[in-house]
């Protein structure tokens, strides 16, 4: 069962991230083994593989939060590639940041922006959408 | 120009609001009228009604994020009642508040998931869904 | 020279307070006197008191950061007390808090909004401006 | 193996709760059933659990954090009576409340204080250290 | 009456900011070229220029808060500048930021001061007070 | 008086810190000479020298704090490292944060890992525990 929680994890996990994800996991592995196993069967095992809401909804409510929050800027990044790898499109995502600005303030929602500003530049030099 | 967007405002606002909102406004505008504007013109005039993002994705971001920041449990419990008259199941938004646990902590999930509780018992007893 | 701060810390806190922030202390007496001690002494007796910036501008940007910080609801009350007290007009005060909508969202700025509220009712009562 | 989680989870919830909590997770079961679990089984059950630190730390860094957070006034309740029901004393407490001023300035601090005020009024009511 | 709030917007920017903020500005209309417009029209033309309280108590304010929230470096820097713009002199600033460690805690304050910090330099190197 | 609060605070000062601290005191010197102060005499000459709480529990409630806060990662660094020079081992510091992962979400626990692993490289090569 536990072993199904870490399979399960590890491809929700990819269904979201191609790469830059998998490098912070080995980096943190070096310091907190246990914490990698955590992020993997618990965040991805068993939360964001939750049947009652799809993944879509679930990166763009990330990103929302993450970009609100202001204390995260590597994982917002990180979740706004993510929401693109999902379907989202690049206007959908500038979208829900500036829509943060009314609730959490426009500095947070102007970092959330050159956050994506950056995401979408590495993306353009990838050739990735 | 202004009264286009003071109309869009109002029409937006009253998309999401079923009369627990206007009170507030109400409230707000015997001390500072100036702010029920802006709330109307900029945000639900200039802001919510962008067509870039849908107002279904909107109110979810936004129950993510205030379940986050922790800091406006009477606005959260608003845009509880708000995702479920756009069309949000019970169970959905269980799901992103729960979610919320991984970015914000659990302490910030408990508060939501209790401002759920209290909105979903309020809209039992007017035989809401 | 502790003497001396404790003296001072007690008149600056006095031209501030009317009676409100007292009570509050008193209640904290009964647990943690020392933190009593380190508020007159250390909050009002040398922080407060410094020469580099008027009494009237501190209140002010008091206001101004537990309005956005939106975790000290009581303290917030206690200050716009305070500013009615050094010289800040009503209007002065709806205005900063109708300013931390921009920088920490409407959700703060709201309910610093009701907190002004409650605190002009009560001064209304008690026939203070 | 989870079955193992689920049981260490209640055993370490036992440990730090004596009864406070147990009436928050049975108002939760009502709404959100799979959060019980997830706070049993993964809070209680593999984090609290895990053996690199003892209990007694972990329950006073959990009260530091939730002074110094300031958006869970239940939940800091809850774990100050837990930080009681393992062997740390009142004074303690109050302690790193008044430390996490300097960290999280005074109103975090004081508002911390008026909960550890009301644990410590109803343990003298139940006769409890 | 829109084209009013841009041209009294812009202006009132101007009146803050002296260069720093435009950049920012034209870096930002690339990937969100509307949220500029919001920043022109709403945050400048509606709220910075509302009459009820000058924009020297504006600047004060909004270094204070940013100060106080801990999420904005960028932006903090920016309104130093302005501060220094409109008439607030070194030492003022320094006395609001070291307020806010009694409000929001040392870290916080200590953060605001090394961003002053930069700001006095930079603006030593350009000959300005 | 305030001279004993003065040397009892650079020796609290000197237990938990081994240069590092130092530094940025001097640079804060330049500056706010003032703040220096505070930090010398109240911080560490009031606050941390109390008797109520020893300084290693102090310690690990600052780490936990200000991982739970995540706006202050050159203070959390320093306190990690103030951490061990008080006789925490890195196994510890290690939970701590992690335990942080659930009252502050992941993101604030992973920042906080992060800076613990900048910490122990350091102290590696300077062949400190």
């Amino acid at each position: 069962m536990t072993e199904d929680r870490y399979e399960r994890g590890w491809e929700t996990f990819r269904t979201i991230d191609r790469g830059v994800g998998e490098q912070v996991l080995k980096d943190l592995e070096a310091i907190a083994p246990d914490m990698v196993r955590q992020i993997i069967e618990f965040l991805y095992g068993e939360v964001w593989s939750r049947p009652g809401l799809d993944i879509k909804t679930r990166t763009i409510a990330t990103v929302a939060a993450l970009t609100a929050l202001g204390n995260a800027n590597s994982q917002l990044k990180y979740f706004i590639h993510g929401s693109l790898n999902v379907g989202w499109s690049r206007e959908e995502i500038i979208e829900v940041i500036m829509h943060m600005a009314i609730y959490a303030g426009f500095p947070a929602a102007l970092n959330g922006m050159f956050a994506a500003k950056e995401v979408f530049e590495a993306r353009d030099q990838n050739g990735e959408s």
